[in-house]
């Protein structure tokens, strides 16, 4: 693989990498997203071949929901002398992702009865128009004459495979989620309609093909396929070229999906390929300007840095506050594609300093999913509003698993500590007085019948409770969820006092919605100051829970072997009873509050807890990183960090091609160059840097928002240069 | 209801205790069992009309089973005057359930067209032929002439409905276990062959039928249906009677079930419905000679007490050591029809004391499935045997809930314990030596692995775990389960020392195939004397676990009212953080090993727990039964007594038709009288009574086995007399 600074290449075509390539090309435009599989190269399952409507969910059983794998809108054939390119052999194979455009492009030659023809497979969604996407083949014999042909079109025959929370489950159901699936030939392509089986939920896709070259073309049209055909003999150097476009919309989008879609089509179609993708290219320069990190130094890491910024941007719903970025992106059904923590405290502040709209946007997902997480409270016999550990379309609780959709609580606090890093960076009023408040009172007030008070110690514990270390087990007074249910509890006693000094009457009307207490805010903030977190002073340690010192020790190096996650080899029930830790937790903390400790707490934190992680989550990596830059520990800071840059190009993990992007990894890359390397931080509401750049980078150059004001930041190693930039 | 000493009776046929009805007239022979509907009543769900055979478990999940509802063989239809008897107007109903012979039976008067007829249904399950079942249905009109018809046959389109393990979800989903179901008529009858469509698991029935006083006879076949018809017109005081005889065998019987049906209907059909009956009868009276408890003082007691004893005996497939007594016997499907610890500590006293080959063939189950117990404990990172909370005809896990299939881990030493005390009434060497000694070993070698070790204590912890009350949450050093576990590694050191005195050449064989350790057994006594249990020496108290005392105090009797369990109104989540219990915990192991506290230790104990349990679970009122009579709270134990005697005559749980009888329970009833209000222990392998009986108590008579003898117990206000029988 090639890691150029706007390009990723890879020459291999091999069976062996094909998952992995096919999530590594994924495509998306916050709307959809595709795998990267090649259009004509059809799958052993049509639930490999997987397109996702961003937010757009249908239950698989009771009260849970897989993310629905939408009609194939890229199916497509080529048969070089009557036979599929897919059982030719293939030579001189290319394949690239131009990341300044979001175009994915496959070149090779195909052999068939003597015959050479070279291959060109274009495909991009439209970063303008965005229910649309286009696609282009271009075949050119090379030595001899030979027929050719394209088919392109929409298939509906596509299955879902839901995936157990369990990462050791083998995954062998297919859901069938669709119901009545329509095709029908329109002039100069066709369209498709589809409804899921249980509720009913359109899609409609529509596509135009238009051919050059060809000698012959023709409709095909069998049950839920509906498809053009372009064949011809052609001759060495003459060319056939079929450019598909497609649009997609559905229920999501208004009553009448098909019109909309129809409606798209014929934009995109008066633009044609060309034009639509000079439109995607310039949408993207726009949002590069925005998000852009250049560094100089190594051209591999400013390409992977730029990937993982790429992938990221490419799952962002921004405008649609009903939908968040799953744990996957738009790139895999893993996780029946639901919202973790993992979008707020991972992926958010990449978006409130570079795109707040986009950052108000996935916050506005949590409000308007607060009705369902106080009716989740209520489930759970406790007041306010309690956030589900895996959501969807609706807040209510997608895990499967106890001990973490029941015990892993954190969430509600980390959601509220979104919003209080959202509002210190942007100065947002409108999104805290019409969402934000509402969501931190409510927070708060599930935090106050979570805790138990204890009163032979006037303190107050939090029992049974796992915490972001998912190694360990259901515990007590986990001091990362302690420490962020208190932080939750003193945000929304300031929530209050702004709403009192800044819009009283949003006050009053929020009192009367709610019921607020006069008392309330009180009783917030004693409970924030009466919770256990466990300080041994002899080492001057805080420690992670009740039980973490009495695991016993492992010797680390003689189980773990490479990077595969010890939980592949060793059981839960064992592994809680061990003393390592699968992903940061009193370091997590740290990461996100580190103003709270002394340089000496951080580093005591870090010597004990670093060496008994085993980094078996991809959320670990980018915040060791983060961590050892600020503590100055350079080498360690590098290594983590190429880790977390090129978790999925280097499949890190064995499981990008199974799972798709790690879409935390990605926002914690960021977080590592921009609050680690760089050292951003906000000085009165305005950015300030303290850079700590490893030797691999000459220096780093990207834009910040900061309180509706977009600043300048350059960096090298002999300080930064911070510049107010005039927006009209 | 009435109970009389050896029958009950019911003249409500409402629709609203149908169920109710159904479950307490299940008959059961240990081979087989069915619900007591009425044969001629079509349920509204097949899967409601159940018929179930000890151990035949299917697939419904990857490596989970349901117990099967097997092909109805009670299939019948009555018309009068053309209609169904169940659209008529019924009066003068009566249902009655014999005891002594296990036969039940439904009198009825039906109204059609102004005409009256008598209707009779009996049925039972043979007890001499457990293969075997046979009904009789006589009619006789009352006033006028009407037409009359009884069908009856075998129908095999029953469905299951499998239940979760979460007892708050609906039961909505129906599985369709059978695959192929064939059918065909034999002279005089029919045949039925079904295989389940996952593993092919072969069932065959055969029946008979013979009219008496009907004009014409006819076979009926349809689809999975196949049965025989008698029509008359029938003049007042002219009978209608048709017997049917049904032969069940299956897949566990071995590779010929059709033959084994066909063989067993011969026998049947030879002896006819009066001869089986008889010879029920007889068998019957075998097992009343070793089981029956006789009291005088209460009718009611009396016939209550024989109806626990009654339904413990229909569940357990004596001499079948692949097969144990599911939570609900063969009365319902809750629970998947599972074994849990139910058996071996609830259950199992009564046939160790009274039927000790019964108690060997439960045990025997668990050494059958020892080998899975091994790889179980391999899957979850450990050595030795580790036993699943829920087993069926696999020891693998099939509880599909975390916290209690992940961390009720007790069950393991409970079945140890079992052995223990099982060995010690009957002094059966020869099953300790063969199976015992090697479960005894397995288990105690899981144990050191699930403790951890603290070297600043110097002390194992057993973390992670959750003990009888399930109303805690996932805790550290539970007092039961410690306490339990360092049991069962004692046993297991006293088993090698056994063996090593006994049976050298066995501890020889053992150890080479367990590759046992000649410091193993000083390392499970080191591990037993090193466990925490907690002792608050103020109170004098010993306690639940590490978080009991953290927990919220609650009103109970602000928030509960009745018996419905309280996790009916408040979440699983918030119970677990309040200070209650579901059942008994420290003092359920104060009820099974008494010996280990002082008077003082058990009252400190009960006084702070017994206040505090909400009895929410159907295994409590008995055991606190048997606590309070030991020490000596007459009122309580008679007021917790009776709930556990009527638990299911009178419904106190509102479970009792949704869920059948609670078998449980019915074990814990017997308890309670023998080892409560007779207080009847073994001083040197010879049984002792210190009699605590109650006011409703005359005197108490029954008879017990104790190390190969057996003796007479008679008991009184003033004393007791034990009397050793000759046997010869």
């Amino acid at each position: 693989m090639k890691i150029l600074p706007w390009m990723i290449e890879i020459s291999d075509c091999g069976a062996d990498s094909r998952e992995f390539r096919e999530s590594i090309f994924s495509l998306g435009n916050g709307y959809m997203g595709t795998r990267g599989f090649r259009p004509e190269e059809p799958g052993a399952h049509s639930a490999w071949r997987s397109t996702f409507i961003s937010g757009f969910f249908e239950y698989i059983r009771p009260g849970i929901t897989d993310m629905v794998n939408q009609p194939d809108f890229s199916a497509a054939e080529i048969r070089i002398a009557g036979r599929p390119v897919t059982e030719l052999p293939l030579s001189d194979f290319r394949q690239r992702l131009y990341m300044d455009c979001g175009l994915a492009e496959w070149e090779y030659t195909a052999q068939a009865e003597g015959a050479a023809v070279r291959i060109k497979v274009e495909k991009f969604l439209s970063m303008s128009e965005r229910h649309t996407a286009a696609m282009r083949f271009t075949l050119t014999p090379v030595n001899s004459a030979v027929d050719c042909s394209v088919a392109v079109g929409l298939d509906g025959a596509v299955r879902n495979l839901p995936i157990a929370d369990n990462q050791l489950q083998e995954n062998t159901e297919f859901a069938r989620i669709w119901g009545e699936v329509r095709t029908e030939p329109l002039e100069g392509g066709g369209m498709l309609r589809a409804r899921t089986h249980v509720s009913g939920r359109a899609t409609a896709m529509c596509f135009s093909a238009q051919g050059r070259g060809h000698e012959r073309s023709s409709r095909e049209l069998d049950g839920e396929y509906v498809g053009s055909r372009f064949e011809a003999r052609l001759e060495p150097g003459r060319r056939l070229t079929v450019e598909k476009l497609v649009s997609v919309a559905c229920f999501r989008d208004g009553p009448e999906p098909e019109r909309l879609a129809c409606e798209a089509l014929k934009r995109a179609a008066a633009r044609g390929f060309e034009g639509l993708l000079e439109d995607t290219q310039l949408a993207w320069s726009e949002l590069w300007q925005d998000m852009d990190i250049e560094l100089t130094g190594s051209a591999e890491w400013q390409g992977a840095l730029r990937y993982n910024i790429f992938q990221l941007i490419q799952s962002t719903p921004e405008g649609d506050g009903r939908a968040s970025i799953g744990a996957r992106g738009l790139t895999h059904g893993r996780y029946k594609g639901c919202y973790f923590w993992d979008t707020e405290i991972f992926m958010l502040p990449m978006f409130s300093c570079m795109r707040p709209a986009a950052a108000r946007s996935l916050l506005e997902y949590r409000y308007h999913t607060l009705d369902d997480a106080v009716k989740s409270a209520a489930g759970f016999s406790a007041k306010g509003a309690r956030y589900s550990w895996m959501s969807a379309d609706t807040g209510f609780e997608q895990c499967e698993t106890w001990d973490t959709g029941c015990c892993e609580i954190h969430i509600t606090a980390d959601i509220a500590y979104a919003i209080g890093s959202y509002f210190e960076q942007t100065g947002d009023e409108a999104f805290l007085r019409d969402c934000g408040c509402e969501i931190l009172i409510q927070t708060a007030r599930y935090w106050t019948d979570r805790f138990n008070y204890c009163p032979a110690e006037d303190r107050y514990h939090l029992l049974f409770v796992k915490g972001p270390d998912e190694y360990c087990g259901v515990t007590s007074d986990d001091f990362y969820s302690v420490r962020m249910a208190a932080h939750n509890l003193r945000l929304a006693a300031r929530a209050v006092g702004f709403l009192q000094e800044r819009f009283p009457e949003k006050l009053a009307e929020l009192g009367l919605k709610l019921g607020l207490g006069a008392d309330e805010p009180g009783k917030w903030l004693e409970l924030a100051g009466k919770t256990c977190e466990r300080f041994d002073e002899e080492r001057g340690l805080w420690l992670q829970d009740a039980t973490f010192e009495y695991l016993e020790p492992l010797d680390i190096a003689a189980h773990k072997t490479g990077n595969l996650p010890l939980y592949r080899s060793i059981s839960f029930d064992r592994l809680q009873r061990y003393k390592v830790l699968k992903q940061p937790a009193v370091l997590m903390y740290m990461a996100l509050r580190p103003g709270e400790f002394s340089q000496d707490e951080l580093r005591a934190a870090w010597d004990y807890y670093e060496p008994r992680t085993l980094h078996d989550s991809t959320l670990s990596y980018g915040i060791h990183a983060l961590l050892a830059a600020r503590l100055g520990l350079g080498d360690a800071a590098v290594s983590y960090f190429e880790k977390s840059l090129f978790l999925d190009l280097r499949d890190v993990m064995s499981s990008t091609g199974r799972e798709g992007i790690h879409a935390a990894s990605l926002g914690a890359t960021w977080q590592a160059v921009v609050f680690g390397f760089c050292g951003l931080t906000l000085r009165d509401g305005v950015p300030a840097c303290e850079p700590r750049l490893p030797p691999h980078i000459g220096s780093v150059r990207f834009h910040v928002r900061a309180r509706g004001r977009r600043y300048r930041i350059e960096l090298s190693h002999f300080g930064s240069v911070i510049t107010e930039i005039c927006e009209l």
